[in-house]
């Protein structure tokens, strides 16, 4: 069901583009990805979306097609959430722990045209790529993230590199803003569970306002520090991906969530938010040979059902404090609009409270 | 220049009248207005800017009409700043300093419909409502703002009182939501001091994302308390009279900005975050027998230019951590779409540039 809405011709759409292009002034020499040894600032992450949406351009990408990742959270996948919408194109972020088979169908329903893969990955996705009926629909072209250190690993000739875009792409390439706030920017799969994965499509203004409303639930100040273990594919980061940006935060990326990944990166990075589902709060609660004193408190937004008190005593005096995140009706209220699909009824109940508030 | 936006036929216009109601259920019993000894929750607010909207529609008042306040920062003008959207109404907040030419220039060019006077300024509407022509044009139909004891001073029977109207309306009226976004919340003047007065039209969009921009600027987190020295009626109090609602923040009001009113009140109500003009840091530093140690750091934004560095280091020495207003091009940027008005022109250049951003 579609409506007009009349307003001035001039306007300028809702975009979480302009999030990037804020904070590449603003925060310009800020930390924006750090990932190892691996470090941007704000101008730096501006400036790599650009040539990877230039790179997209010259792959074919135009407006309105489907770009896919099949990854964990390296810096990549953050760029990505920007370089895709800055070439026009639709964010479709898979779970990392599909198989073949379903990484296939996904691919085959959103129509995606290329795919970026994490190194750890790429069988994955290659025998996903030869569940396609080749005389039918061509598989999307694959582009492989390296790891960080830059070694490339042995993968077969032909396949491109996603470094290699960054590098081969052109840094004055024009951003491809939407023509309207509610044009697409990307689509998220339910888990499948039980049924079918179900798409999500969330608009530019959606992305925009969920944003501001994610990050001010969280409590994120001017320069937030967040550490990224709830996964970016799930419902881009809870439209933090782009709230981080918002901010002139620092994104502090985790390949693999683990009690010593957290404390680590905590300390050296000197962490300000986190999210993290029931199961990592068990975890860090649990694994008591991984503490380590916190420098300064951590906020950590927690969603799905609320932690025990015992969990969350043992969080408190670890350092955390932890916030639930209840009623989003409530606290998404007044700014969340997305795009809307039939799809939304095999959401969780929370998210979808959030996403009709 | 107006343009249609293809958008889903049911979204909701985003206002800043969700801020109010947001805050009416997630901080209900939270103090939202302080002014001596009078004391709202957000759930009260919310009811009495209902009634006050009710009774503006008992009173002839409709979609698009256009109502009036000549007052200091009592607590009236910040209830008004949602009971006349509410009413489908456009507010009209005039610079408490004008004479009564001016204010009877303005009414006339604005076609106010009501007009409510605060108790000390009932000469000026006065004489302002006998400037008008009645063969032509009825001058707006005045209600009084008596001071917050309740004592209503002597005035001329057969006009109305704000608390009266307040106490006749009903809370079960159903507010009027703007059809779409673009429509307009409030008009304001320019100062006129070059020439005439212009008219700037903002909308229910470009209020609410100004409301979040402004109050990211200042660093407002939950629950901030602010202390009005800057006037609601300069430009709706650089959004913050909606966006100090969208956090759930307590409005401390005050009728007449001096030291000890400052300190009084920073004192009294824990005071988080307050805006000045330069003038104002300069009385605060100067006038040091009203100077008192305060309970914790205040947030000063000042905008305009930037003050003299010893006054910023008398400010710090006292408490104050002072943020100087600048780039609005930058820090706006992301959210500052209001409608657009050819008068914008004669506005200071630091707004010009926070709007056109």
């Amino acid at each position: 069901m579609e409506g007009l809405v009349r307003c001035p011709a001039n306007h300028v759409p809702l975009t979480p583009i302009s999030f990037l292009e804020r904070s590449a002034k603003v925060y310009r020499d800020a930390t924006s990805v750090v990932y190892g040894d691996v470090k941007y600032t704000w101008s730096e992450t501006q400036e790599r979306c650009r040539r990877v949406a230039s790179a997209l351009s010259r792959l074919g990408i135009s407006r309105g097609d489907v770009v896919a990742t099949l990854a964990p959270n390296v810096p990549a996948v953050y760029e990505l959430h920007f370089a895709v919408p800055m070439a026009g194109a639709i964010l479709c972020t898979l779970n990392a722990r599909h198989d073949s088979s379903m990484v296939s169908t996904l691919l085959k329903h959103s129509r995606a045209k290329v795919i970026f893969v994490d190194c750890q990955l790429l069988e994955v996705a290659r025998r996903a790529s030869d569940l396609f009926n080749k005389a039918e629909t061509e598989p999307p072209v694959l582009v492989l993230i390296s790891e960080s250190d830059g070694s490339v690993p042995q993968h077969p000739s032909g396949i491109s590199e996603y470094e290699g875009l960054v590098a081969s792409g052109s840094s004055d390439f024009e951003v491809q803003r939407p023509h309207s706030e509610w044009d697409p920017i990307s689509i998220n799969y339910t888990s499948g569970t039980t049924s079918q994965p179900k798409g999500v499509v969330y608009s530019h203004r959606g992305a925009y306002l969920n944003s501001i409303a994610t990050f001010l639930l969280h409590g994120m100040g001017s320069m937030p520090v967040y550490l990224w273990t709830v996964p970016m594919f799930h419902c881009n980061g809870w439209c933090l991906t782009w709230g981080v940006a918002a901010q002139g935060g620092t994104n502090v990326c985790l390949r693999k969530v683990s009690p010593k990944g957290i404390f680590d990166s905590i300390a050296r990075h000197n962490v300000t938010h986190m999210g993290a589902a029931p199961t990592v709060l068990n975890m860090i609660v649990n694994m008591a040979d991984s503490r380590r004193p916190l420098p300064r408190k951590v906020e950590v937004l927690t969603g799905g059902s609320p932690p025990p008190p015992q969990i969350l005593l043992k969080m408190e005096e670890l350092g955390f404090s932890v916030s639930h995140l209840y009623g989003l009706t409530e606290t998404y209220g007044p700014g969340t609009y997305c795009a809307w699909k039939p799809e939304w009824d095999s959401l969780p109940s929370d998210q979808r409270s959030s996403i009709k508030a």
